[in-house]
């Protein structure tokens, strides 16, 4: 019989669950393809029991960090979530002992990633996170090993099926944002403080990974822009569709001439574009390489099976004695990032401003705009809705007539679009902020 | 400095030009991530001489066997072509010397893929073949180490650029498919000689291959069903278009209770589908497994970079010791494969057929369909070209009208379709054959 490779599983919830499902399933399977004998030995979940999964004789810890510092396994995989608290402790104790770790944890890696797999070269112990982005997306083995033969000039993705369900939905029926919002949560999507998912956070959580492994660069969250779907409306939805785009939240990162750019925000992608085509809880990134050119994985995001599946592809690797940096090369000759600021991103922008009926209204707007050099590729006018009584106080008449009017610019700066807008509401022409969304490049 | 890994070419076309070229551009970054120094230290070619390419000093040979049976290399990298000949014969002299491989030959490991594992299996020595299936697109990766965690159901691809690119253009620009064909060729996407393309059968190669390393069965080209897409007419194009599908040259293999099906045919699929959405010279391919569900990779499926690109990924695991099964599995646990006929695939049809305007013509047809129990979708019809005089001797009257009559059936097998056809015919109806295309589920 083939060597064994004893599994020790912290956590035991949707997608610890599934895993336990697979590894029993796919046990003789993984035996030819690996040449082990993979199986669950030891567990930690919050309450001892094994749920009715198909676990054999397994040995319970009620503490995740016993199973990984003294739980008798060869791997250790931790599926709890968290940036701190037991699963970093847990894996800190797994890999001081030399002990591979699987996670699926992108907090956990976001925030320590670089610290984790300094710990792992040290012990020469794999650190392994498919699961951690992209969900069953092999996206971390392409971009670590599939383009082994590049440099990556830009990844871009959907990285959040829930942001993606709800825009879907927006789109295809016609429902506003809460609404979509409301379904998400019912259906599980969505955590009931949705924030996290909705605000762009996780996203931004996975585009950091991403980043280091694409530009061999130190994991910096804190270098993201960052701005969530809760501002998008159905008015944006439907002026996407007319203009031949479509709104997806997307984590982008790319090399410029001034370091690396890192950015979470509602974009407009064009409708022929494979990404634009992902809908649903689907994932998708898009790999922009100097020798493949464009590359783009799509799959499911989440979802406790094609999550374990990620776990298990790991898992197959620690067993066939595959060892791979964590993040594509050793840590410490990993570049420092050198942020590159957003507001210096060069590309088409869309505003949309409400707009007063006035004589004069609208030429003011484009004098500001004229006056940086913004030039527009597109003017789109949606009139007349009636300015609400309650906001006369705000320096127009009650009553008095509003037209939605949606400008599309060539290519230009942030910091050009920024300063205008103030000039604008320094005018003091409108009294809504302008939704301003970024065009993304084809 | 890192240990060298010593790289011997044979074949120095357009993607043997562009490795030289990569590895020489990446030479520090692939030190890095994969701690060797890695150089082409051996060349064979038609002629001496390093072609303007940035080869350091390097030995020649004339014949490639030389090289794979004596170069002083660590890495033999086959990039000639050909199923037999030299390309087997060095390849077969490389691995029994137990040196690794890397060929991006899908007509060579069609033929042969079997005989050489189980030879590289015997030397421990790998062979590698990531290029040779979907150009830069790591689909032998993905399959082979990305979901180790699954069963696959399905692979269904557009493997063959140069149809895509002339199925593509036919849409587009309502063009021919001769004219689309002969602009194939003036860009360099089609062989002189195009039959080895647009007959499907460099499509089918590649399916095999991936067949094998889904579902674990012996590469068995011989039991594909091969269609290629001389026949598609801009009438079929168009008329898919109205349903809402788009005509792509697929190459499909799915399990079923039968055994494993192997078939490359034209292929009706939904617009909305990621594969729909694949043009021009871009290959895709798309994996049902049971774990992740549905995952789908688009890139680019042919020219010398991102060829190379895959080439050298497979040159950087080498250089990290990574140990693959060519298929997966050991040559020896690879099932027989079990042909399930295609005649007994189910499916929906889309038909395209000639009726004279007579009365009870269509009535007729209806009855043989009905008469096997085929219920239809939808029926359009399309009128009224006149019958040409040089073919009044076919039992018709010159000058009588055709309509063009074009019928999508519900689910059903092929075997039933072609009965009825062959009632239809034998009827006299009509005297041209049925255009018939599969429509693939969603």
């Amino acid at each position: 019989m083939a060597k064994p490779l004893r599994v020790g599983v912290a956590g035991l919830g949707v997608v610890g669950g599934a895993l336990a499902r697979l590894l029993a399933r796919l046990h003789d399977d993984l035996a030819t393809r690996t040449g082990r004998d993979i199986r669950i030995t030891a567990i930690s979940a919050r309450s001892p029991g094994t749920r009715g999964l198909p676990l054999g004789e397994v040995a319970f810890f009620a503490d995740p960090r016993e199973l990984a510092a003294r739980g008798e396994i060869d791997v250790f995989v931790e599926l709890m979530g968290g940036a701190d608290g037991p699963a970093l402790e847990s894996v800190t104790a797994a890999l001081s002992r030399g002990l591979p770790v699987v996670t699926a944890n992108k907090a956990m890696l976001a925030a320590h990633g670089l610290t984790l797999a300094a710990l792992a070269e040290a012990r020469t112990a794999p650190l392994a996170y498919e699961a951690a982005v992209g969900g069953g997306v092999p996206i971390i083995k392409t971009l670590r090993e599939g383009l082994a033969g590049n440099n990556v000039r830009r990844v871009c993705g959907i990285l959040n099926g829930t942001c993606n369900y709800i825009l879907s939905r927006m789109e295809t029926d016609g429902l506003p944002f809460e609404v979509c919002l409301a379904e998400a949560q019912r259906l599980g999507y969505a955590e009931a403080d949705p924030t996290f998912d909705i605000g762009g956070f996780d996203t931004a959580h996975k585009l950091s990974i991403l980043t280091s492994l694409a530009f061999g660069v130190r994991i910096a969250p804190e270098a993201i822009d960052i701005e969530g779907i809760e501002r998008v409306s159905l008015a944006d939805i439907a002026a996407a569709g007319e203009l031949g785009f479509r709104i997806k939240l997307l984590g982008v990162a790319q090399r410029t001439a001034e370091g690396v750019e890192q950015r979470v925000h509602p974009t407009m992608v064009r409708k022929t574009t494979p990404i634009a085509e992902v809908m649903g809880v689907l994932n998708a990134v898009t790999i922009d390489a100097d020798a493949v050119h464009e590359l783009t994985l799509v799959g499911p995001g989440a979802g406790g099976e094609a999550t374990a599946s990620a776990v298990v592809a790991d898992i197959a690797d620690i067993a066939k004695g595959v060892r791979s940096a964590p993040f594509g090369v050793p840590t410490a000759a990993l570049g420092e990032l050198r942020r590159a600021p957003t507001r210096h991103h060069e590309g088409g922008y869309y505003i949309r401003l409400s707009v007063p009926d006035v004589p004069g209204a609208f030429a003011g707007i484009a004098t500001r705009m004229a006056e940086r050099g913004i030039s527009l590729e597109s003017i789109m006018q949606h009139g007349g809705a009636r300015r609400s009584a309650d906001r006369a106080d705000q320096g127009h008449a009650a009553g008095e007539a509003l037209r939605s009017v949606i400008l599309i610019t060539h290519a230009t700066s942030e910091y050009l679009v920024r300063e205008a807008l103030d000039a604008i509401y320094a005018d003091g022409v409108i009294d809504a902020p302008a939704q301003v969304i970024r065009i993304e490049r084809e």
